[in-house]
């Protein structure tokens, strides 16, 4: 059984990112990884640009979403999204690399609400995601064994 | 200028998806289109799986956000989404096909709420988004000519 | 047992409106309520009113929520708000009674979501508010009696 | 003109506390305000219970509104909320005093985002809003002489 937060952290990310293609395929970075924290790193590719020349709202989501489940899948437990809430303060631009930086706000019972900020080449704010997780009983490891 | 609200919807969303990598590049189908609605479809591939073996959320939330943006960018004028909520309800599968239908809500100055419905193969809800757009002030077509 | 939806949904909200002091207190009346749906009257009072000289916006969404309510315990099963957003599109005056309809959206497994719209005097959008329900366990009359 | 931030903020509060009646008439207190920042308290009282005998999600949300407003009314700039989206953790009980600290997650242009958490008398969170704040063009003293 893996004792150290962090270890553990570490563990729960590597199961994660073995079957994780989506967040592969859009050439994610997990930049770091802790307790209730993560960060991924992406760049807006030509194939994310959307009707209006800017990257499409839902890549940007997308990768809030990655970091979002990082941070909340980091202790074991196997954790789903039930609702999330994006704010878009400006566009992201095709070449731009974006940070997304995943906070957990707070753990109650089976529920919980993880904040991400997502930054873009000159640290601005691109937006801003709270969302909502819930335990689905599974876990990464074997408990008694870990 | 376009005077039939149903051709001028059809004219934006050609106009919109000539430069729409983002939704052509994930095999996005614009179904149909009319003043304030919009019907896509997608097929969850491979590529979008996570680290839990279903379709990243990130992935359900682009479709979604995908008809919204068709819906809310029907009237002539350019609009973009400044926030968006998302409910998942149930996991989609990879091979699913996925259809996400948006529907204007309301439209208030320069804000509107579009709310998309996403359904799986079986018809049973995968995700309820809604979306509050704001004008830019911009037109898909000279407004003076059209 | 109460077998009529019409009849069940009117009793579950004879059985709430019994206890629900709040709803009372700030002149809310509810008007009709029924399998999924309902709808509440209150009139902006003075002791309403915020800095700004308008209807505070935690009353437009206490006659919201009120409406939710009353929408989501109409089945005979016990619900509670787990998430609420509210999107306010324009403000409420003293004097002026406002009206929330709310409408079932779904319902799936334990979860479900509400679409509550307030409306002004004048029919106007006031406010849109989507609320997150969850079962509780409970139940209104005793389902083997009821 | 009030060239210091903290003097500002509470200069701001004791403008917007006269006309604010709402807040005032459910026995919220003040308790602290600087820039971008508020704490409230409010005592749950027996006209404040609903039909299932806790706390109406209605006044939760009231406190923490007010708490946001101070917060985002702080920098001389009259604001409103646009948007809110408020998590119930757990039910509040009649008696039970809560606290409701606003904190300014971000300002960009004429939107913002303020979060506000409100505890229980044990200090257990009992809900967390995030407001989307939207400035008005108004202020609160002249902005030449102040």
């Amino acid at each position: 059984m893996i004792r150290d937060p962090d270890a553990l952290a570490r563990a729960c990310a590597e199961a994660m990112a073995a079957g994780d293609r989506a967040s592969a395929g859009l050439g994610m970075v997990l930049e770091s990884v802790g307790p209730g924290r993560a960060v991924m790193r992406m760049t807006v590719t030509e194939a994310m640009v959307n009707g209006h020349g800017i990257c499409h709202g839902g890549f940007i989501f997308t990768l809030a979403d990655s970091a979002f489940a990082y941070a909340c899948n980091s202790h074991g437990a196997r954790a789903v999204a039930q609702h999330g809430a994006i704010t878009f303060l400006r566009p992201a631009r095709r070449g731009e690399t974006l940070r997304a930086e995943a906070v957990e706000r707070i753990a109650a019972g089976r529920s919980g609400l993880t904040d991400v900020r997502v930054t873009g080449a000159d640290g601005e704010v691109v937006a801003e995601l709270r969302g909502q997780s819930r335990l689905t009983g599974g876990h990464f490891f074997n408990p008694e064994e870990g």
